[in-house]
């Protein structure tokens, strides 16, 4: 089982949509929230280069790492908001106590995503891949990939649990099946329309329903 | 035309759900963010009762008022984070130019609306509802029908335009013709679902479509 992490595993995503919101203005760039909340999950590349085409002022390779910069800054001034969505270390016990292989795969890099992975209390014994150990972010396969090969799974076998259509895009590419999560406020019928086999509440609600996904806990 | 505030024509839905977040932990109870998002729009006091009641600790008289007071804290607390939508000032105008009539009705208060009616340019020869004003907030029809009243219209020909399905609840319960906007982060399909008659991006798109509505300009 392939993890996302925020909005998946942890209650991250708004804290994302506003610290894009400032990191954008600060280069000048006016974007509604509603509008970051529906990139969030994708790399960070695609982001900034999405949201400053859509706003007619295209970012260069300059600010494009700029924006990235100052988002990364602005959200771990919020890190202290974060806390885990329901059930989600439950969910980790459970498939570690079953034998069940998982994995975590997300599109932050390892500095942004620290402090959600010790709230969740992952240690080094668990697969966390990050942006820094692929050439592309979701919704590019890249990171999933990875992720097969480190837990030496064949995609055929693994099941990928998201909260974003970036996420079940780069599952479908990946070769897996795909579950989806509304835990990060993504509208349950862009998911299903995505491709998502099921969509469940947030962890706590996967955690019950994981005999419909074929898994033997 | 009875505008909504919060997500219709201020960008500030998102600052919404982390006052309610940090207001309701303050009382103990921990809630997801997106849970909290799609209870936006209505009254405080229905806010707090369901989530409340959801988290399996229904809150008493005096913990929804706490917890209202908490919020409303908060939420000013992040008062410089708001930001128009686009095309907010705009559409206002642009009716105002054409002699057609419009108000604004929310489910806030007076002292949480003051900033966003003020950064609007809302003057006080402008209609607007609040919270003070009614009994009961959305998804009861009581705002929309003080505006209609205000406004001297009858509700077959009052058009509401709001972000969330509480919104488009109290509008059909008033009697009027419902329109959503996408730009408060609700799904496009709830909106449809809920019984909107058309869906627009942000109130710039809205601008551009007001001939799809019958409304002559």
């Amino acid at each position: 089982m392939l993890f996302d992490l925020d909005g998946t595993l942890v209650d991250s995503v708004y804290q994302h949509v506003l610290a894009w919101q400032e990191a954008f203005e600060e280069l000048g760039i006016r974007i509604s929230n509603w509008r970051i909340h529906r990139r969030i999950g994708m790399g960070d590349a695609l982001i900034s280069k999405e949201l400053s085409r859509e706003a007619g002022q295209p970012f260069d390779a300059g600010q494009t790492e700029k924006v990235r910069e100052l988002h990364t800054r602005f959200f771990l001034a919020r890190a202290n908001e974060l806390r885990l969505l329901p059930g989600s270390r439950e969910v980790l016990s459970l498939l570690a106590q079953n034998s069940v292989r998982y994995a975590i795969a997300t599109s932050s890099s390892r500095e942004r995503a620290a402090g959600s992975l010790k709230m969740l209390g992952v240690g080094p014994d668990i697969t966390v891949i990050t942006r820094e150990d692929v050439s592309f972010g979701k919704p590019d396969p890249d990171l999933f990939l990875a992720a097969m090969r480190r837990l030496q799974v064949p995609p055929g076998q693994c099941i990928v649990i998201g909260d974003s259509t970036w996420d079940i895009l780069a599952a479908r590419r990946a070769g897996a099946l795909a579950v989806g999560l509304l835990s990060g406020g993504y509208p349950e019928e862009e998911l299903f329309r995505a491709g998502a086999y099921r969509v469940y509440s947030d962890p706590a609600d996967l955690s019950g329903n994981l005999d419909q996904l074929g898994i033997h806990i």
